[in-house]
């Protein structure tokens, strides 16, 4: 294979993937990359993505990737291992390099990076690599090719080239703005206990709600009066809040506790968000 | 911003903080600092710190510091998050540069560390960052400030300086001895379920304890008999035990099994340890 | 101590442990190992071994090892920590040096690495270090050793050369053939609730089934009927499924799900594998 323009630029391997920590499989991932690349700096997005989750994955890598040097993203959520998906690389306008399964794990990173220029589909035959397990492609397929990548070696050594606008999509529920309600649902609840919805400030704006007014948040048959505050220090401790999350979406909270918790919200609970009137 | 002495020598960032590992918010800050400095090490001292314990965080910090080389050490347990409360760069005089807000997190460490040598508040807008989110500064502000330190540039180009002694101090329990008692708190109770004391063996021994004796300890209403050894297999399997941990302070384990569990000790239970009499 | 030949070659340092990564133990360690070599390069395999779980730490290593460039292999799950157990490093005709307790742990890492060619049991005070703390031999004498060895010293420098044929081997239950069956015990649950046992696809082919077969899965009073087949995709969703896993061992699952979980299988339980008749 034939050295790439700017190798030593592209040492750099992010990692996500559901593989947990407890079991030494994203271990042994790492060692197949630095038996390739020695001196590789490898960075765990996160590997507790819940088993299978691919929406759950996407949304975590989308909300890293824009704060990571340009690299090799390697990224193993893959419920259909073993069967005839796609393993892809993809390369995006900003110059990433995005390898893993064909399932819409990594559309919405493409997208961020400014979509994808070119892919593509892994033939692990073709680059001299035996036949892979069945059932830890991480291991035998995406990691070898991440190590290619990451030695600065071209990716279409790596399989053959396929049009972009054949990858798999991710469908992510868009929120709708309707009777002066916005309508969504939890895409992600952190450690903290913050909910984040698919609601964004422009969607609570149609709805006619801004910051500094108080909303209603309906979940089930339950609905919360609370602000829509800056940080969660805007409110006494204890209370709810909704606020503009670091990704830029609507999110409830409890200022020094867990509102996930408070209030039973998981994700893709269904959530609808109003101006609510001035308090009784 | 003009290089310091020994930037080579800065580039070991370490990082605490209690955003978990199961979201990426830790890999972010990783990825702010790779992209200003590439090739940092950036070693993980935990981030399992209970949400918003600032002295679960201070405690395990400090008692980490010690084994790391002089580098940045970032530490983010932030409950107070877009209020008014400073975040900082402290200096310490063994030339460490301590990364995080100024709520008591970094004051333990920056005294085994020496004692503070120079401080600066951080102004963001001062070196060119936007406006932070005012739920994410680990992101926005001290990961970048980290990132400037371990490129080698000064401290003094982040922020205005302030007087160390202004900094917030963080109020540690200390043990008390009276009527032949230690009194004192558990701090820390670890993976093994070993509960660390506030006590310390020159406690134990004011109050007549000597390793080697058998130790009465209190908690609650209970009471238990046992020995005060070396290490675990100097009682038998299953059997409670008192010793001086790996960082010098009185702990209480069961060889074999959780004395926490057994015993049900948390973090901030009050104890009393006195010497035993012989054996019944 | 004197440069031994390759010192650049081993600047890797993998590490195993039971110290969970909620405490700062392992963070301690690596800074340790940072310490004596700025620039080594440390990847956890993984820190959630059971508290004291020589055998499945030793397992761990094993399933990893052979992914891992040559290095440092520092593993410390150490029940006889402050005992007189031998603290040892290996070194093994593959060129691996293995840094742990005499106990077991290393056993397999070793054979699986073509045997050691030599031994020392490490021997603090030769080597200018003060007495470790008698709970936390991984900071104090595990850790150090694995530095000098990254560093490139020998390994003769760390204390006296002891016979390989005296290290502790480890016992693992060999699966056994007899009367169309293969019986076992479940050797590990992974994260996604697949059951690895000690069974291999030659004891099932001795046992008379071979893939493509069903077979009859006995466990306690319980007996599972299922497909023996390649991957988790060549049943329905939610379906039981045996399969030569990822590291040549017959596993147990459920499409989608967790087959631990339904069945009820923890480490250690016995199983009994035979071909099943024709579906009923």
């Amino acid at each position: 294979m034939s050295p790439a323009v700017g190798s030593t630029a592209n040492r750099l391997v992010t990692f996500l993937s559901d593989f947990g920590t407890d079991d030494e499989f994203a271990a042994v991932c790492k060692g197949v990359v630095l038996q390739a690349v020695p001196g590789a700096t490898i960075i765990d997005v996160t590997h507790a993505i819940a088993p299978g989750d691919v929406r759950g994955g996407a949304l975590a890598l989308l909300r890293a990737i824009p704060y990571f040097p340009v690299g090799v993203h390697l990224a193993v959520v893959d419920p259909g291992v073993g069967t005839d998906r796609n393993a892809v690389v993809i390369e995006t306008a900003d110059g990433r390099h995005f390898v893993g399964p064909d399932n819409g794990l990594l559309s919405p990173s493409v997208a961020i990076s400014g979509g994808a220029v070119a892919a593509v589909v892994l033939e692990p035959q073709a680059w001299g690599l035996g036949d892979p397990s069945p059932t830890f492609w991480g291991r035998d397929v995406f990691a070898p090719a991440a190590a290619v990548l990451c030695g600065g070696e071209s990716m279409y050594d790596l399989g053959r080239r396929v049009d972009p606008a054949e990858l798999t999509p991710l469908l992510v529920p868009l929120a709708q703005v309707a009777g002066g309600q916005a309508h969504g649902v939890v895409l992600w609840v952190d450690r903290f206990g913050n909910a984040q919805t698919n609601i964004t400030p422009e969607d609570l704006a149609e709805a006619g709600a801004e910051p500094g007014d108080h909303i209603s948040f309906h979940h089930g048959n339950r609905r919360e009066r609370m602000a829509f505050v800056r940080t969660f220090a805007d409110v006494e401790q204890g209370r709810l809040l909704a606020f503009v999350d670091s990704t830029g979406q609507v999110a409830i909270a409890v200022n020094g506790a867990s509102a996930a918790a408070e209030l039973g919200l998981t994700t893709g609970a269904p959530v609808r968000i109003s101006r609510a009137g001035a308090p009784l």
